[in-house]
């Protein structure tokens, strides 16, 4: 944890928490902190600020916080998921949220076995604690906007330019020439939204319908990787892109 | 397993290798081919070349492998990491050894415990394997060669130069201000060298001797990473600019 996050309605009205949980643990027994120490803390979905150790026990650790007036920015790179194994989206979550993603769109796709939409790692109470913890590494606090989309085509052709807007759309796909540096200039204004494939692969029909919704293919270099692997390289290489 | 690696000497003079490990279960449970089915195979630190299921029953799967004459090259980028925790280390061999790396040097800082080096995690045993998972990931043959420096100091000192030569040598630094793009010009025809710092970071003693023995300071952006993500992306960036 390189900062603590807070819910909103945690603060009193003079910028108090009482934390009794994990971050009350983790104060005590991690950085060993007395009173008087400040931290780093931020709202979920608000302001980044300092906390300052107010009083602490073995019970509840008190922290006075001042915010800044500013929410940071939402990243601007968003992710249209093919719906991974439980067991992979498990892992990808806190490290998704630390590299910064504004969207996450899962999706089912040819190659994705419908059982995998039963997980409990799609719902809510599972992975919002996963993608805090990935925001608390990385110093952000805006959390990533999680949807679910059972139909691919549904999602392109009715759902995803409300959802996202106008941005620079790529696909991930091995047989692709161009790369990311191809299609993303440094510095692009543009929010950018990359879609990656379920393990097996989009197939033929899926990739020619990216196509027709704007997603511009590009590689990732001739090895094959494992979905978390990719998706963390393109999602780096976009950052670094967008990133002046 | 995109492919299957083979020992050297697991093949007979006609080029015969008899499976009974969990290549075979592999083969059988996940690939469920037949006898006169090709597949992709690879011999460790050799050729890749395609297997023919020559003959298969429930306790061996025979191959007949046709190789190419040449063996890929190493991959361009080396690794120099601070030694993490024996659980992240052990998750990173399999990705390490997909996204592709030549050399990965293991080393200690002033962040990392001694007792990180007792780990069965850093026994070629262990660790093998797991690189060899990673490369039938990404359909190659080179094992990552691994090293344990129990010495920044003489390693960078006395032993870098013999065991990479000329490189590019770059240094993850979240204070840097010039990026991997800054440093490596796409298409850089040496081959490239990064230095990972532990979870702590570097201490600036340590970023002053890696300055001194050539290690350009590059950063990731603003937000901070585990060693884990930090560690793919920059491998992910280098292997950008280097792949033409």
């Amino acid at each position: 944890m390189n900062s603590i996050l807070l819910e909103a309605e945690e603060l009193d009205d003079a910028g108090r928490a009482s934390l009794r949980d994990h971050r009350a643990q983790h104060i005590r027994e991690v950085l060993r902190v007395g009173s008087g120490r400040q931290l780093r803390v931020g709202v979920i979905d608000g302001p980044m600020g300092i906390g300052v150790v107010e009083s602490m026990d073995t019970e509840c650790v008190v922290l006075r916080c001042e915010l800044e007036d500013k929410t940071p920015p939402r990243p601007r790179v968003d992710l249209l998921l093919a719906l991974p194994r439980p067991k992979v989206l498990k892992r990808m979550w806190a490290p998704l949220a630390s590299i910064g993603v504004g969207r996450i769109l899962l999706t089912n796709a040819w190659k994705v076995e419908r059982n995998y939409f039963d997980t409990h790692v799609l719902r809510s109470e599972f992975y919002r604690a996963a993608l805090i913890e990935g925001l608390e590494q990385a110093r952000d606090t805006r959390l990533p906007i999680v949807s679910i989309h059972k139909q691919l085509k549904v999602l392109l052709e009715d759902e995803l330019d409300f959802l996202v807007g106008d941005v620079k759309r790529l696909v991930a796909d091995p047989a692709a020439s161009d790369r990311v540096r191809d299609v993303v200039e440094v510095g692009c204004e543009k929010r950018a939204l990359v879609a990656i494939g379920p393990e097996g692969g989009w197939i033929d029909d899926e990739l020619q319908l990216l196509s027709r919704h704007g997603f511009a293919r590009v590689g990732l270099g001739p090895r094959i990787l494992r979905t978390e692997a990719a998706t963390i390289t393109t999602l780096g290489l976009l950052h670094d892109r967008l990133w002046i």
